[in-house]
C-alpha cells in the first residue's frame, strides 16, 4: 500500500490549524481574497406563496432591484474570488465591514452574530469525497435580512442545497409560505444533516479497521487509525462551534425568530448533539483500536522471541556436546584423553544423550504451553 | 476461541455511530422507514380505577373511538414498518411532524420535548441477549396526551413492560388510580431499571476477565476487554441523554406533572446516576485491566529473553573452547602448536575448565535472582 | 505470594458495580431483602438534657410508645433481614414507600432527600478490615423526624457510633442539650471521619509499594497497584455522593437545620473535600508508580538483551575462527590448503588474534558504557 | 543533527514556569528591574482627526505637557530598564503602585484590570524568530487613560504595531477619528493577530514531522515532537489569559467602551478562540504522532528480532548436524561408531538432509508471512 | 547514586494524603496535639501609625491586656504543642471550638471561614529546604479580630514574615497606617509569594532533567521525574484551596474588607493563578519527559538488538560453512565424500565464499541504514 497516498490528502488540506487572518495591525474589514478563489457568481431564487422564479448569473445591480419587492429573495453567492463584486454587494445590502471580513476571509470559526440590520451565520459544510474516503469542508455564510437571505459559499459546483431548491421551486411542504427565517433554518438544517453522511462513512471504515487490527495488523493500519483520528478532529472542530451558534440563537435571541423556526432550530441543535456524540464515540473506539494494535505488536514480538528461544535452547547445548567430541585430544597420550571416542557404544550413547537433552527441553517448553497458538494463523506474521 | 464470533455481534449492530437522519435538505417530518422494520401492531390497555381491558390488533380507526372516553388509554404501538398506519395515527392524535419524525426515524438521541398538546419522551431500552454476553438497544418513544399514552417500540416480541401490564390488569398497587403521567413514569422507570440487568452481567464478565488477565492472558483477553469497553460506551450513550431528559422534566417542566409523579421521576433520576456511575467505574476497571495485561506481556517477554540469555551465556563460551581444541594445528610442526592435546591430563583439565566457567555463570545468574519464578506457573506461557 | 488471595477480596465484594435494583416494571416501594441479610434488631437511646436511657431489643410496638414522649429518641435499627419488622416500623413512623425502598434495597447511592415529614440521609460507612489491608462498606440510612432519629445499618456488630453513644450516655459535650438535627449531624460526622482511617492505611501501603517498585518489582507489584486503584475507586464512589448530599442540606435546605448544626455540616463538608482530595492524590501517585513499574521492566529487558549481545558478540566471531582451523582441508593436496596449520607459530598466532578480537569488542562495549550498572543490584533480576 | 541546538532555545527561554515575583513579604509596588532590561525610551504619536505627529525620545517631563491637550496621545514606552524614568512616568500619569508593579515586573499573567483612573491590559506578544523555528514572547502592557494610551514593551526593536502606526500617521481607515478606546483595541488586535503567524509555522512543521515519523523516524523526531508540544504549551499559556481578559472587558465592563470598540473586541475574542482551538488541535495531532512514533519503534524491533530468528532458526540446526559429523569417534573401534562417515553416499546424503531442513524452515517462515515487507524500504532502519 | 536517599524525603513527609482528623464520633472541638509538636511561644508586635513595639515570650494573660488597646496587635503564636496555652488563648480571644480545632489539628485544607467575631484563614506556607531539592509545607492559620491578628504556625524558627516585620517595625510603606485587614493581607501575600521560590527551583531541576533524559537517561532519571511529579502534586494541593479561599473573601465577603485590601487580595489571587498555571505547565512538561524517556529506552533496546542481529547474521552462516568442512567423512570411501578437501584451491575457495557471504550481509545492512548512528554517542548505553 502506498503510504504517501494515505497521508497526502491530509497534508494537502491540512486545515485543522488553518483559520484565515489578516496581517497583525491591519484595518478591520480588510479583505484577503485567496489566490485559488473562484470568480463570484450570483443566483437568485425569488418566491412568494404563489410562485417561485430562479434567476442565474445576476450582477450586483440586478440584486438591488429585487431587494425592493415583498417576495423572499435567496441570493446564492458562490465563489469568493471577485473582490469588486463582493464589495458592490456589501454596498447594496449595507453589510458591516466586520461581517464582510468574516464572510470573505475563509475559513472562519462557525458562529451566529447579530449585526442589527442582519443576522450572520457562519457555518462549515462537509461534503463527502467521491471515490475515496474523506471529505471536504467548505464555509457557508448565511446573511438573513428583512426580506432576503444571502448564502455565500466557496465553490459553485457542489453544495447540499439541492433538495431545498427543489422544495421551493416545486412548492413541496410549507417552505414557500414561510419567511426568511424559515429559509435560513432550512439551509442550515441541510448543512448539518450533511454531516450524517460523513459519520456513516466513518462507521464503515472503523468497522473495517477493527477487522484489520485483529486479523491483519501492520504499520499501515496504525497510520489509517491516525488519519481517521485526525479527520474526526477536523470534523469535530467544524461542528462544535455550530452547536454554540445554535444555542446562541435559540436561547439568547429568541425574539428574532418565529416560534416554528425556533422549534426547527431546536431540532437542528439535537442533530448537532448527535453528531458530536458520534464523533466522540468514534474517537473512543479508535483509541481502543490503538491499544489493541500496540498490544498485538508486543504479542507478536513475544511469539518471535519465543521461537528463537526454543530453537536456541534446544540446539545450543547439543552443538556444544558435538563440539566436545570434535576435539582432537590425543587418545594415545593418556587413558583419560577422550576414551569415549574408542568405546564400542560411544557414538550411539552420545546421540542418545543428545536426544535425551532435546526431549527434556521440548517437554519443558510444552509444559509451559509455549507451543500453544497464541494468535490465529493469518495474523502470525 | 473464534475471534470473529467475538467481534461479529458488534460489527453487526455497530450502533454507537448510528443515529438516523434524513437526506440533507429534505422536508422536516419526512419519514424514513427502515427496510427491516416490522409491520405495525397496535394494542391497547384501557383502564379506570374499576376495570382494565386489554385490546389487541387495533386499527388506527379503532383508536379514534377510545380517545373520547374518560379512561386512561395506553396504546402500545410496536413495529415501525407500516408508514400508512403510522401516518393515520399521526392524523388521529394530531402529532406534530417533528414528533413523528423523531419517533419513526430510529435511532434518535433520548430526550424529552414538550409539543404543547403532547409530551414526547424518547428513550432507549436495553434488553439482555439470551445465551450470550451483550444486549440489544431498542428505541421506545412515549407520547403522553391528556387521557392517553402512546408507546412506540421497534419490535413487538420483547420489551420490559410485562410487570407494568400485570400491575394494571391485575390492579396491583395504585397505578390504576393514577393518571397518564403516572403511567408514563411507570413505563420509563421500567426501561431504566432494565439497565441494571445489563450492568450486572458486566460485573460478572469483568470479574472473569480479571482472573483471565492474571492467570491466563492471551490476545483474546485483550479483545474481550476491547469489546467490553465498546459495549460500555454504547450503554453510556444510551443512558446519558435520558438523564438530561429526566432533569428537563423534573426541573424545567415541573408544572406538567403531578407531585407524586415528580417524586417517582426523581427516583428514576437517581437510578440513572447510579447506572452512569457503574458504567464509569466499569470503564476505569477495564482501563486498569488493560494496563495489567500490557504489563504482563512485557514481563513474559522479559522472562523469555532471560531464558535465552541464560542458555546462550552458559553454552556459547563452552562451545568456543570445544572449538579451540577441535582445531587441526599440526602438533608435530612445532612445540607451540596445541601441546595441550598431548598432555596426560589434557582432556580432564579441559572439561574441568568448562565446568568451572559454567558454574561461574550459573552462580552469576543465581545471585541476580534470574532463577526465581516471576510469574505463577499457569501464566508462564 | 498467592495471587488469588490478593484478588479474592475484591472479587468477593466486587461492589463498585453493585447498586441494588428492583425488577424492571415492578411497583415502587417493593422491598428486596438480600438473602444473607441479618435479622433486624432495634435498640433505642432515649435522652433529654437530664438523663439518657439505653433500651435494647425493642419490638416495633415498643417504638410506637417512645414516639409520643418529648425526649429525643435514637432508634438504632441494625440488620435488614426481617421484612415484617421493617414494614411495621414503616407503618408506625409513616415512612414513604420510596424512603423505605431506599433504606432496605441496599446498596443505594448516598443522598439526602426531604420527604416532608422526614429527612432521609443515605450514607456509606467505611470500616477497616482486621488483620488485612482493605475495608468494608456498609450502608447507613438516617431518618430524621420531629423528635426521633432512626439509623438503619446492615450489621449489628460493627459501626463507628460508639463514641457518639458514649457522649450521649455519659453526657460529654453538649450533645444531650441539642435536638434531633444535632444528633443526625453527629452520626453523619462519625461516618465521614471513619474514612480517614482508611485513607491512612492507603498512605502506608502506597509508601511500601513505592519501595517495592524501585527495589523489588515483580508482576505481583503491578497487581497490588491495580487492587489499590480499584479500592480507591470504590472509596471515591462511596464518599463522592455524600459531598453532594451535604451541599444539598447546607445550601438548599438551610431552613431545616439549626445554625449550629449547619456549621457542623459545613465542617463535615470540608472533611469530605479533604477525603476526596486525598483519594485523588493517591490515585495520581499510583498512576505514577504504574509508569515507573512499566519503565523498570523495559529497562530490565534492555539490560538482559545487552548481556546476551555482549556474550554473543564476543564469542561468536571467535567460535567462527576456531571453526576455520577445525576444517579438514588436506594440507598435502596443495600448498594453499591451510598452510597455517603447519606453521611453527600457527597456534599461538591464532590464539593471539582471538584475544585481539575479544579485547576490541570489550573495549567497544566499555566505551559505550555497557558495563555500567544501570540498576541497583537488588533490583537486577 | 545537533541535539543540543534543538533543545537549547527552550532551555534558554524556559519561560513556561517563569512568572516574575517579589520577595515574599515585600511591599506591594516594589519594582524589580531585570538585569538585562533595556534602557527606557519614550516615543509619542499625538493625533487628532486632522493631523498626526510622531515624537521620539521624549523625557517624562515632555509627556506631562502633551497630557493637557485634547488630542489622543499614544505614548510608546519600550525598554523597562530605567527605574527612575518609569517612576517619574508613574508620578506624571498617577499610576497605581499595583499597576506599575504589574507593568514592570515582567512577565505577568495577561489580564485586564480597572484602576478607576486607568484601564490596564497586560498582554503577551508573540514574535516569530528569524531563520529558525520558534518564537519570542514579550509582555506588552496597555494603559488607557482619558485622552492617552501608554504601551509598555520590553524591547524597542521589534513589535507588531507598525501597521497601526502607519494607519494613524497616513490616516488610513477611521482610526484617527476615534478615541483612546479604539486605539487600545487596535493595538491589542494587532498583538492577537500576531499569533496567527506562529500558528502557521506550526502547521508547516507538524506536516513535516508527520512525514518524518512515517518515513524516517529517529530519536531526534521524538525530541522535535517534544519541543513542539512544549512550545504549544508556552503559546497556550500566553493566549489563554487574554481570552479571559477580553471576556472581562466585553461582558463585565461594557460601560467603559464605545459600542464600535466592543464589536471590535468581540472580533478579537473570536480570534483568541480560533487560536486556542488551533493550539489544541495541534496538540492532539502531536499526541497522535507520538503514538505513531512509539508504535513504529516497536514494529522495527519486531522486524529486527524476526530477522535474527530467521537466521538463527535456519542455521543453528544445520551447524549442529555439521558438528555431529565433526566428532572424532573411532570408526574402527566399533561398527556403531559413526559408520555414516564411511558410507559411499554419506556426504551428499548429509548435505541433502541439511538442505531439506533449511527448506522446511524457509517454508515455515514464508507461510507465516515473515518475508513480507512490513515497512517501506526507506523506513527500515 | 543512592536511590533510597532520593525517595526518603518523600516517604518521610508523605503528606499528600495526610490531613489530620479526630476519632470518628468524637466531640467537635477535640484537640489532637501532635507528638512532635513544639512548645507554644507567643510574640507580639503592637503598632499604631506612630510607633511599633515588639514583645516576645508573652503568656496568654499578657495578651489579654493588649487586647483592650486601640493599637493593632499581631500575636505571632508559633509551636502548637502546649495544649493549655492554646486553650487559654481560645478563652481570652473567645475562639469558636471549630476554629480552634482547625488551627491545632494540622494539617487542614486551606480555607477562609467567617466566625462572626473572627475571620479564620487557613493557609499552607511552602519553605524551600536548604542544601537540597524540595520544600517543607507548614500550616499557617490567621485569625483576624477587630483590633488584632493572631497567626498560628507550627515551628518558631522559619517563616516568610521577616520582611513584613521589618516593614512594621521600621515603618516602611503604609502598613502602619492600615488596619488589621491590611496586616492579614500582607501576611497572606507573603505566604503566597513564597511559592514562587519553590516554582523557580522546579524550573531549574526540570531543565536539568531535560538534559539528563536526552543525553544520559537511566532508571534514576525516571525516579527523579516521578519524585518531581509527586512534589508538584503536593504543591498543587497546597495552593489550590487557597485560591478558593481568596475567591471566597473577594467575592462573597466583600463587606468585611477595606477596598484597598480587596485590591491587594485580587493581586494575591492573580498570583495563585500564576502559581497554579506554573505547576500545571511543569506537570505537562514532566509528562512529556516521561514519554521521551520511555521512548529512548525502546530505541536503545532496538539498537542493542540490531547489533546482536548484525553479528549473528554475519557469523552464524560462516560458522556453519566452517562446520561443514570440519566434518570427518572419509574421503577415501567414496569420490563423493567431501572431495573439496583435496582440491588444490579448496581452502582459498572456501575462504572466498565466506568473504562473499559476509560482504553480502554487510551490504544488506548498510543499505537498510543499520550502521547509521541513531543516538548520540554519550547516550548510547
Amino acid at each position: 500500500m502506498n503510504l504517501r497516498s494515505l497521508i497526502s490528502p491530509n497534508t494537502q488540506d491540512n486545515n485543522y490549524l488553518n483559520y484565515r487572518h489578516n496581517d497583525p495591525g491591519s484595518m478591520p474589514g480588510t479583505l484577503r481574497i485567496a489566490q485559488d478563489a473562484q470568480p463570484t457568481q450570483i443566483n437568485l431564487i425569488d418566491y412568494t406563496v404563489d410562485q417561485a422564479i430562479n434567476y442565474t448569473h445576476l450582477t450586483p445591480q440586478d440584486c438591488a432591484s429585487y431587494l425592493k419587492t415583498k417576495s423572499v429573495s435567496w441570493f446564492d453567492v458562490s465563489g469568493l474570488g471577485s473582490q469588486d463584486i463582493l464589495e458592490q454587494l456589501a454596498g447594496i445590502f449595507q453589510l458591516d465591514p466586520y461581517l464582510l471580513e468574516d464572510v470573505v476571509n475563509i475559513p472562519q470559526r462557525s458562529k451566529a452574530q447579530d449585526f442589527s440590520e442582519q443576522l450572520l451565520i457562519i457555518s462549515q459544510m462537509a461534503i463527502p469525497k467521491h471515490h475515496e474516503q474523506g471529505f471536504w469542508l467548505e464555509q457557508v455564510s448565511l446573511v438573513m435580512g428583512t426580506n432576503y437571505v444571502i448564502s455565500f459559499q466557496e465553490e459553485p459546483s457542489k453544495d447540499c442545497f439541492d433538495l431545498v431548491r427543489d422544495r421551493i421551486l416545486n412548492n413541496k411542504g410549507k417552505i414557500r409560505s414561510q419567511g426568511t427565517d424559515y429559509l435560513t433554518y432550512a439551509l442550515w438544517d441541510a448543512i448539518i444533516d450533511g454531516y450524517y453522511l460523513i459519520i456513516e462513512s466513518f462507521r464503515d471504515s472503523i468497522a473495517s479497521l477493527e477487522e484489520e487490527v485483529i486479523f491483519n495488523a501492520s504499520l499501515t493500519t496504525l497510520e489509517k487509525i491516525y488519519i481517521q483520528k485526525k479527520e474526526l478532529l477536523i470534523l469535530h472542530r467544524a461542528i462544535w462551534p455550530q452547536r454554540n451558534a445554535l444555542e446562541f440563537l435559540i436561547e439568547d435571541n429568541a425574539d428574532l425568530l418565529d416560534k416554528k423556526v425556533r422549534a426547527g432550530l431546536k431540532d437542528c441543535y439535537d442533530h448537532t448533539l448527535q453528531i458530536i456524540e458520534s464523533i466522540d464515540a468514534g474517537n473512543e473506539v479508535l483509541e481502543g483500536l490503538l491499544n489493541l494494535y500496540l498490544s498485538s505488536i508486543s504479542n507478536k514480538t513475544n511469539e518471535v522471541v519465543k521461537l528463537l528461544t526454543i530453537v536456541s535452547t534446544i540446539f545450543i547445548p547439543l552443538t556444544f556436546i558435538a563440539g566436545i567430541y570434535g576435539m582432537n585430544f590425543n587418545t594415545e597420550a593418556s587413558p583419560f584423553n577422550m576414551p569415549e571416542l574408542n568405546w564400542y557404544w560411544g557414538y550411539p550413547l552420545c546421540l542418545g544423550i543428545m536426544l535425551g537433552i532435546s526431549l527434556t527441553s521440548v517437554f519443558f517448553f510444552w509444559r509451559r504451553g509455549w507451543f500453544k497458538q497464541q494468535i490465529p494463523r493469518n495474523n502470525q506474521q
